[in-house]
């Protein structure tokens, strides 16, 4: 006999929703006074605001203050059941999805299982690399950084204190620039007056871009105007520049190039994330999901795919829309609407994209933006920027608390060019170990 | 040849020293303008607020806001040196400590490496329970009483369900009466909010003392009233009696009864954490060190020790002064000043213990605090204590920040009757296997 995970029966349509991100976080939120019963299921208990992962990794805010307990978020709704498992497999024929604490039947399922990095089938790089995708990922750069110099006041060979104290970030997205940008605010201002013993002329902050602007995907401005920032700041940005390969130690570029570093931060790429068990057809380019207008996953009746999981394919979104907070949130908010229509026998909505804009910030007063407000289109570059980037990020954040102590975070940070939380607690990564003799030839 | 760590040599005196805790951080501070090169070694990159050690358990605080990196400390004080090292052996002929990173010389060494939790050589008892110590246990005690609940969803045997729930506090000094009242907060006002498929009515509190009072060295006012507290407050206080045994689920008591439970939290003793390469006959009792008037470690010219570590015999104090903050930092702060006149040829002083007082907190607006004050001795238990108890701790928090994300905290708390930080984010405890079936006949 079947396993089943034990969940109250409140007798009413079970609408199961796998990952609670932003898509799944605003989907519960628009269910909360549905005829339904929403079953949650994720493998952390907390939601993960992703936008502040680079300010946790550069010790900007705690990783506390950036995560939130599903369960305290969603105390007050009464339809609300958390599970925190994992998912092993679909099966859409019983209607069953399979998880580690045992069977969870629903009516209907929705995927928000997001994204997941792309190493693009190179295992190497994926063992050797960080990613910047989750909290243990950013509390594992945070250590790794901290002991990086630790160790390096140990070493006097030119290579190895370099391997220790440079950087290499590939991926010129949001998370690459602003991590390049927290890392270098970092040397200039934190670095020196922790680490007096070690020269922080000789650490090196590199960006590396396979295409020919960072920020792809905003204006040109916008891209122009942070690379700017960046090299103003330091940064080293290399264009048109792949990485081949990377051992732990040294990377090799397409061009032959080489440098050397212990950490090597991934962040150049996304791939979804799906459940097993879906019919293979419907996984697009890039595992993703591809859905109807509805989010309704294409050969099903009542399966859903919302957030970056989802591949809506539309004549302006030949590949689905952006991976991006704001396209999840609102194909989630929209489908609470939907599942509630299709239960009462009312025509659905087709999901429409409304994109109010991008930013990325770079460092102190630095950030760059392309709004639309009021159906214009505002590009600002700046301190301006800067401002609107720290006021969205702070309303966005879940829960009060968190913002109460992001925002004294920040404040903090702003006037003392100080940030706080400078500590080794958990894991890091440990590639080749500093004892170990190496002797390649570098090239820079 | 032999190895030695890289440590910039300032042309002075140098002063070496073992463990940033309380002792170890007010010596430092107390050699700021000391013509002395101060090296301290820690194995941790933070200093620790332990008295806080039980809010980052049960979720009130996160563990970012108790814990203070000590480069960030000290970046003013330029005498200063920091090594994340742990410490294998003291040579005290050649004056060399040794470590991971290498050897380290010294003129003056002062052991302040504290206590550690004493399971009285009970492996078992080491295994399986939860220790409250240090901020890694803090967050596995938090972690492990989260997924407890989780995991109790998908039970319905009545002894499985009371070995997730049922909490055993083994030792009533200060951490257990505070983690007790704490547990008992959560019990009351959150966690029937964020589990509402749970029955928290049988979830039960133990809190084992094996003498005949709590809070043993207080007054017995504070003795009887944080007792009387606890009990309100549904805390079931068992006194005269032991734990004989405890085997990852039943605990075994000298009397013969049992409970069962899966998380026992030891907090029944400490000794002290001496380091290798001492004389045996300095060890006394209870595995410190013994030092004379000036925390001089009897049998060396220039080898000191401080706080929990070491034992001053005085007629007032047999066994050495209570393993506490306040002895501890003030030792640390006249070795300060007694090394200083060591190197200049002036008498030392010798330490006179200043007791102000102690105090536990048991939960809203109940604390207990027995006062020095204008050496008038004041006895409060209650509101007014617990007043007293916030302020105290709040300024003795190392940091402006932490002080002020604790006090957003506590605020928080206290108006909302929540606790923010209840995630699951890094390591928990895993006793026995909740697949195993245990048949254990339970007398409770």
């Amino acid at each position: 006999m079947a396993n089943y995970a034990r969940i109250q029966d409140i007798g009413k349509p079970k609408v199961v929703i796998i990952g609670g991100g932003f898509a799944g976080l605003e989907l519960v939120k628009s269910l909360r006074h549905a005829d339904v019963q929403v079953i949650l299921i994720d493998k952390q208990n907390y939601h993960t605001f992703q936008p502040l992962l680079y300010q946790v990794a550069t010790s900007g805010v705690e990783a506390d203050a950036i995560i939130h307990p599903f369960r305290k978020i969603f105390e007050e709704q009464k339809n609300f059941f958390f599970r925190l498992a994992e998912v092993q497999h679909v099966d859409t024929v019983q209607q069953l999805v399979e998880t580690n604490i045992g069977l969870i039947r629903y009516d209907f399922l929705v995927i928000a299982t997001g994204a997941t990095t792309n190493y693009f089938g190179d295992e190497q790089m994926e063992h050797n690399a960080i990613a910047m995708k989750s909290v243990a990922d950013a509390i594992t750069l945070r250590n790794t950084i901290l002991c990086n110099f630790e160790n390096a006041l140990q070493l006097d060979d030119q290579e190895q204190l370099n391997s220790l104290m440079d950087y290499v970030i590939v991926g010129g997205g949001p998370t690459g620039v602003e991590l390049a940008g927290a890392l270098s605010e970092l040397r200039l201002h934190v670095f020196p007056k922790d680490y007096p013993e070690l020269d922080f002329k000789s650490m090196d902050i590199y960006l590396i871009q396979s295409g020919g602007e960072l920020l792809k995907g905003m204006s040109a401005e916008a891209s122009k105007k942070s690379q700017q920032f960046l090299e103003e700041m330091g940064v080293k940005v290399w264009l048109n520049k792949r990485v081949k390969s990377y051992d732990g130690y040294t990377v090799t570029f397409n061009t032959g190039e080489t440098l050397v570093t212990r950490t090597l931060i991934w962040a150049a790429g996304v791939t979804g994330n799906p459940v097993p068990g879906l019919r293979p057809e419907s996984l697009l380019k890039g595992n993703r999901l591809q859905v109807d207008a509805h989010n309704r996953v294409m050969g099903y009746e009542n399966v859903f795919a919302i957030g970056d999981i989802a591949a809506m394919v539309t004549p302006e979104n030949p590949q689905g829309h952006p991976m991006l907070a704001q396209p999840a949130m609102q194909q989630g908010k929209l489908l609470g609407k939907n599942l509630q229509h299709l239960i009462s026998g009312q025509p659905l909505q087709p999901f429409v994209y409304k994109d109010q804009g991008s930013m990325a910030t770079i460092g102190r007063n630095k950030a760059v933006a392309d709004l639309k407000l009021f159906k214009k289109e505002v590009k600002s570059q700046g301190f301006f920027a800067w401002l609107i980037w720290m006021f969205i990020h702070l309303v966005s954040i879940v829960g009060f608390r968190n913002r109460l102590v992001v925002m004294t975070n920040w404040f903090w940070n702003y006037f003392t060019f100080d940030s706080g939380n400078r500590l080794i607690l958990g894991n890091k990564q440990e590639n080749v170990p500093i004892t170990e003799t190496i002797t390649h030839k570098t090239v820079l």
